[in-house]
């Protein structure tokens, strides 16, 4: 094996640590960062992502707090709970907990949420100021990818970047915010003609598709770096197992640096909704001190 | 010259007459589509745009009328005068003029237009609607780009692309309007190692840059589309033209198809404008029409 296997519990370990630091000066101003978690129906479905986000939120010094709703909760009611949410000023972000029952539209629950508390980066209007450069609150996934990548020793102006995937929360917000840093960016995904031409004259790949085994060594221009977003369960002889969307092995040959699934993008995405939690938060306290400034003129 | 040139005046003026005969279906229900344009100081640097756009609105059945306000007018007036607009029901969208006095940060102003109004389509929500493939007010110049590669006989499933220039406004939105066709797309820039190496692997070609030459034939694959979306006034010895950014006649000797500048994408682009205020006004409708049904209730 000649990569470098990035460790993305480590980058996550010190992104929280930063986060950690400007949580505690926003709570000494009376603005302690807060995060409500609502899932709906089932909760064990996303038990396992709501306690990975309590317990990180508890070490970045984020406060807490988990909120499940029957499965018959109307759509109209939720509305109006993120409604409650979004005008009470003690909180300061919402996540809005996948799966959710069949009747409630996904898309419609993240539009609901007021955009400078949408710590996800899910709202049309955070899609589109990350398009404009503008700080703002990303898409957790795509902005810890592209993190990732800001880690290693390569220049980001002119690199030539292809990303696999062309979703719009994880691959199109990668292939902008690698424009932005100057990166020439070619996105692929199920309807390319030939992904291997485009990935082989990359000196980064992102993949985000979900397919276990789609990129191999072969793939890869040697010493180019691999960012594997895909999270897939396999079955093996030797019992069950979660997979990236490369062929590890094959992989980790030809490439420069490669991250590892799980321990990669994952821990990074869940210490960037921390991230965005602080930023959010701070936001909030900048616009509401303008509004109070404002009034005393 | 083996290229065919296309006719963007043929093409604008198709979609001005289909907008005109669902301008007048609003009209008749009580929704006269309705255009502000406002412009701030010296209203003759942008004059000659106006006049075109209240030509192409009236051919359009849109309404259309132009105020100018006085170089000193604040921000915090302007900001007040886009609120007005955005309450007043009869119009549908507003249209900022520039250039703007240096006082005026543009973003800001278009910021201000609701997204329901804002028919040039560069709110941040608008932008973000666009990546998330939702029928939107689109930004037009990009939207008018796409739609004259519509025309010709490609598949734009797998199609492979390169746009050069990576504006939030034109090349960025262009590519992802292509994402959602199927095509795969590569973004290049000033920062980019090669732009020949990825624009002759291109079937088609936009240039979005602002500067004239800057695309020669032998960039580009034989039969390719060629989209010259640079509009730069040069001198010449029989007087100043206005050219795109592509060399003409070098390009036409190898595209398959190519847009003049100008009557290439110029004309279609305030067509797109009238097509917005049209469905601007059709969402506002929908809009009023949900709210007054739920108070029914």
């Amino acid at each position: 094996m000649r990569a470098a296997v990035i460790d993305g519990k480590a980058i996550a370990a010190e992104l929280r640590s930063e986060v950690n630091l400007k949580a505690q000066d926003l709570a000494s101003q009376g603005w302690q960062p807060m995060l409500i978690s609502v899932s709906v129906g089932d909760a064990a479905a996303s038990e396992i992502y709501v306690r990975n986000q309590q317990r990180q939120a508890n070490s970045a010094g984020v406060e807490f707090e988990a909120r499940n709703y029957p499965a018959e909760t109307s759509l109209e009611q939720l509305i109006g709970i993120l409604q409650g949410l979004n005008a009470d000023p003690r909180v300061n972000g919402v996540i809005i907990q996948r799966p959710l029952p069949d009747h409630i539209p996904v898309k419609v629950l993240q539009k609901a949420v007021h955009p400078l508390k949408d710590v996800e980066g899910m709202h049309p209007a955070s899609i589109g100021n990350i398009v404009y450069n503008d700080l703002a609150l990303g898409p957790c996934t795509a902005v810890a990818s592209v993190e990732i990548l800001k880690t290693l020793p390569l220049q980001m102006e002119g690199l030539n970047v292809t990303v696999i995937g062309h979703s719009e929360i994880v691959g199109k917000p990668i292939a902008f915010l690698l424009m932005g840093l100057g990166a020439t960016v070619t996105v692929c995904h199920h309807m390319t003609r030939s992904v291997a031409m485009h990935s082989r004259a990359a000196d980064a790949v992102f993949v985000a598709v979900g397919k276990p085994g789609l990129v191999t060594g072969d793939m890869l221009k040697p010493g180019a770096a691999l960012i594997d977003i895909g999270i897939n369960r396999i079955e093996t002889p030797d019992g069950p197992r979660t997979v990236g969307d490369a062929d590890f092995d094959s992989c980790a040959e030809v490439a420069g640096w490669i991250t590892p699934v799980p321990g990669g993008v994952g821990p990074v995405t869940v210490a960037t909704l921390m991230k965005n939690a602080v930023l959010a938060t701070r936001l909030q306290m900048d616009h509401y001190r303008d509004a109070y400034a404002r009034t005393d003129v």
